[in-house]
């Protein structure tokens, strides 16, 4: 008798797991259900077709030859028999059935299984406030929604849009109709940073700063208390600060696993309702798997049970489904928490926990700032790329790193090299200075970034410098009525002079004055220092120390972390 | 008493480890000594220098300040004595003490040492031909060479060029004379491929082919046997297969590790000349260190002494050395030989041991080529990127990756994250299957190039399918009259119809249509299938098995591997 595979869920990993499985074993009989009409198509490439990169819906469905992978494709070119429109209500684990409901007739069939799999996803969290059902309040996962949303804005019926969340999508959706539509468009995020639990508040001030930099507006700690409407159409929105007009509004704060069909068939799942699985992707039953964003899967650096759903991992996890349906043994050892996401000049890319998330998992964390050219600096294309190190204070391990850079791919190199390293063990600081990357000058500077910044932490954990972020050398700055410290710009004179001419209290003492000139510092106060990009003032506080002044913060990542936070002397 | 520490050698590493040193312990006395008058320049920055990228050779000794770093740079900015100038011609362990002599005034001096570091380099070997001392024959490590050569270049006095050597130096030098200057180039390698050692068969012969199709020759598997020279200046060079014009010629045909100071002090060095060093740098004496180009190493992935001169690996190894001197322990522990060159239009980078490599290391390992689009193929801006896994077939074990891309950033990317994995253990193809790398359709697609490449490893390494290189694959279809081999591209119908009109020996026999019309292909016959990437002729020879037809093999790669090594059907 030829092996039964069910699949229930078509987006990602369902399909893959699904033709994995033939691949290997023809002979199984695969049927797929999914309880919506489409199936198969690229989720993430939503915020593309709706910022005008993508020109047809079809495109996000198709493979890249232009053919549909609709329920024909799969019978006729995958063997796999997709019952599309048609939702499995309930799982019987004893007698290893499903009942699965005709969403267009309302007929209910059952369906035996020797293997299952559950492809389930997520579900946008809804707005739970007054006038949440208004028209043209969307959430961003489902093709038809991105239709609608594309059809608004090609119509210009749309000239103010209001985005509530600003995680990923979000922010991906904000800059799309912004830049493709010219739609003002404001996005109001309840906590007090964009893209939070992904970026330390230095690095995520440099993403508001590049939204707001192309005129999106960004409200940061407010709550979107109500919609307003007219005509049954939203018209505003209204928070806890202000009210913002908007003719659409699109919800993106965040996502719940449709974990309900497991949980009722007795399966393990969260407390946050995510079906629990273990390294071969098998649920608490093992003729069960799971995988994708319906599921929960172990963080590698935490060692618990998290929550990351993303693309990628959904079609990593359905390969190592589809071996193992076909018998093949295969195993997703977990994750270490890796992304990226482009916003307008600036591209921002993390793996692994931020400082304030790794102080909630019990590390004593911090994050280290620099920023340093992606490339030999005599050579002519390069950007200036600003990473943070997050690392563990006793124990010198790294926890994570994210960065901001406007060019995507280099900035995916170095993050992606660390990753690598967390996913195949608990690598130190001392690891990552003299982490082996490829090098000439087109490619890297040949003391990398990546090792740079590897190499302040180092010196920042055995208290050679004391750092402070590029915000808080400001807020030193705007107080400096009151806490008496001393600022010093060690960039060449003229640049620092420049800025001295407006403010007296700002000494420009360059470097190479330093060396002559420290009795002009005061012994009897705290000093700040700043330069370009942190390497000066290094060399400047140890020249100081050499005389004795040792009350010296410096500005991690100079000022060009000031100007990409959108800061002013 | 402070410390006294000599450093030999002012090029990357020596520079590196003095400042270093001096920055953790400020009460050493370090004196840098080396034979030229220029120091701490960028090397490998000279190639960019002769193609224009850099306008002026200051720019090479220069900080990102264009600070130009010279013996008073160092005196007032980080409190080194430098020599330049001066030769250390004996070194005497017991009395620690080094014998150096001026090359401008002959007079030798004695200075004494507590630590000693070795950053002498490398030397390029030189051609021991007849006319190799001929004006205009050049090799291209000193700055002093790359003003000659461009000067010569911007005086319109070169027409045509040769360079000797198909390495890393040697085609940069190509390129940037022929992009910048217009200048006919040739290049001759005496191996069968160009880069050899770092890229298969299949890999070089596409940088061979981004070579030639921007008019530069390339001549492998050729000798040079002598320069002929008019007025002292080289004019023809004659290999064993030709002559050819040209009045400058540059020699890249490798380094010698300069240890003959080491080797002479009584040290301990290889075969081939390098220093040993252990795992901190120490040479065999633990009062002298050495790194950089003159040093030997150890290979992670063998666990061999091995040599890897790289401007990048020593400035990682200078840090190293610089903490050890200030008493503070640190560590490199080896190489596993990550790499990158930017020819015309096409990247290469590279990490680990080729094919070829790992068999002569011992490995009974197999490279396995994928062609995939960096970024979701629905994004706009994409590039078709080479991959090519190398693994150890019982074990599974990954021993290498090398690739080709237009994006040398995002080939970086990939690289750089396989890179880590070899450092950080011994990954299987699985744990690169399920590598977790940043994703977002502007970085990558769902399915990455980089998990794609492992996935197609696995399938091969498990005989789910038999893989040939393109070039195999060209060559069988040039014998299509003695093999008896039966040809299908399956691809979408038309571009296969468009060759099969030429040719009727060529099948077009789409994916799509061969579910169908597989009775169409013979059974005693062995077949070789062909799509556009690999992915189509995959599916494509799992419905032949199913079907009974198993002598079936697969162009790895498909035509977008034949196009990029300008291979034509």
């Amino acid at each position: 008798m030829p092996k039964k595979i069910i699949v229930i869920g078509g987006v990602a990993l369902g399909p893959k797991a699904a033709c994995r499985c033939k691949r290997l074993d023809p002979s199984a009989e695969v049927t797929l259900f999914d309880e919506n009409a489409l199936i198969s198509y690229g989720g993430c490439g939503i915020p593309y077709f709706v910022g005008g990169d993508i020109q047809n819906v079809t495109d996000l469905c198709s493979t890249p030859y232009h053919t549909v992978r609709n329920p024909d494709f799969f019978a006729s070119m995958k063997g796999i028999k997709v019952l599309n429109n048609t939702r499995v209500t309930s799982i019987n684990r004893q007698e290893k059935t499903v009942i699965a409901r005709s969403m267009l007739t309302g007929q209910e069939s059952v369906y035996h299984y020797d293997k299952l799999v559950l492809a389930t996803g997520a579900s946008p969290r809804k707005a739970n406030i007054p006038g949440a059902d208004l028209a043209n309040v969307f959430t961003l996962t489902k093709l038809e929604a991105a239709d609608a949303i594309r059809s608004q804005m090609a119509g210009s019926k749309v000239s103010s849009a209001v985005v509530v969340g600003g995680g990923f999508i979000g922010l991906e959706a904000a800059v799309a109709m912004a830049d493709m539509w010219g739609v003002k468009v404001s996005v109001v995020e309840m906590m007090d940073q964009v893209l939070p639990g992904v970026l330390s508040k230095s690095l995520s001030t440099m993403a508001k700063h590049d939204l707001e930099a192309h005129d999106v507006d960004v409200y940061t700690g407010e709550k979107v208390l109500s919609l307003e409407g007219k005509d049954g159409k939203v018209c505003k929105v209204v928070t806890d600060k202000r009210e913002i007009e908007a003719q659409l509004v699109i919800y993106s704060i965040g996502f719940i696993p449709n974990g309900q069909l497991a949980k009722d068939a007795g399966l393990e799942t969260t407390p946050f309702g995510a079906v629990v699985v273990n390294e071969h992707m098998q649920t608490s039953d093992p003729d069960i798997y799971a995988g994708g964003d319906c599921c929960s899967i172990k963080n590698l650096i935490t060692g618990k049970q998290g929550y990351l759903p993303l693309g990628s991992m959904a079609n990593r996890q359905g390969r190592v489904i589809g071996s193992e349906l076909a018998g093949v043994s295969a195993t997703f050892p977990g994750y270490v928490g890796t992304w990226a996401v482009k916003l307008f000049d600036m591209s921002f890319c993390g793996t692994g926990l931020t400082a304030d998330g790794a102080k909630k998992a019990g590390f004593d964390a911090t994050g280290v700032i620099v920023e340093q050219l992606d490339k030999a600096h005599f050579y002519p294309e390069k950007s200036m790329m600003t990473l943070e190190l997050v690392v563990e204070k006793g124990t010198r391990r790294v926890l994570g790193m994210q960065g901001a850079c406007t060019d995507p791919d280099s900035l995916k190199a170095r993050v992606d090299a660390v990753a690598a390293t967390l996913q195949f063990g608990k690598p130190t600081v001392d690891d990552i200075c003299v982490l082996e990357v490829a090098y000439a000058p087109p490619f890297a500077a040949a003391m990398d970034v990546v090792n740079v910044v590897a190499n302040v932490a180092d010196n920042v954990l055995c208290g050679r410098i004391q750092m402070i972020t590029a915000c808080e050398f400001m807020d030193m700055w705007e107080n400096r009525e009151k806490n008496n410290v001393f600022f010093i710009d060690t960039r060449p004179q003229k640049a620092g002079d420049a800025v001295q001419a407006k403010h007296p209290d700002w000494h420009a003492i360059s470097l190479e004055a330093i060396q002559t000139h420290w009795d002009q510092v005061p012994k009897d106060r705290p000093v700040a220092l700043i330069c370009n990009t942190g390497l000066r003032a290094y060399d400047a506080a140890l020249v100081l120390k050499n005389h004795g002044i040792e009350n010296v913060c410096e500005s991690m990542g100079g000022m060009q972390s000031v100007l990409k936070m959108g800061l002013t002397v």
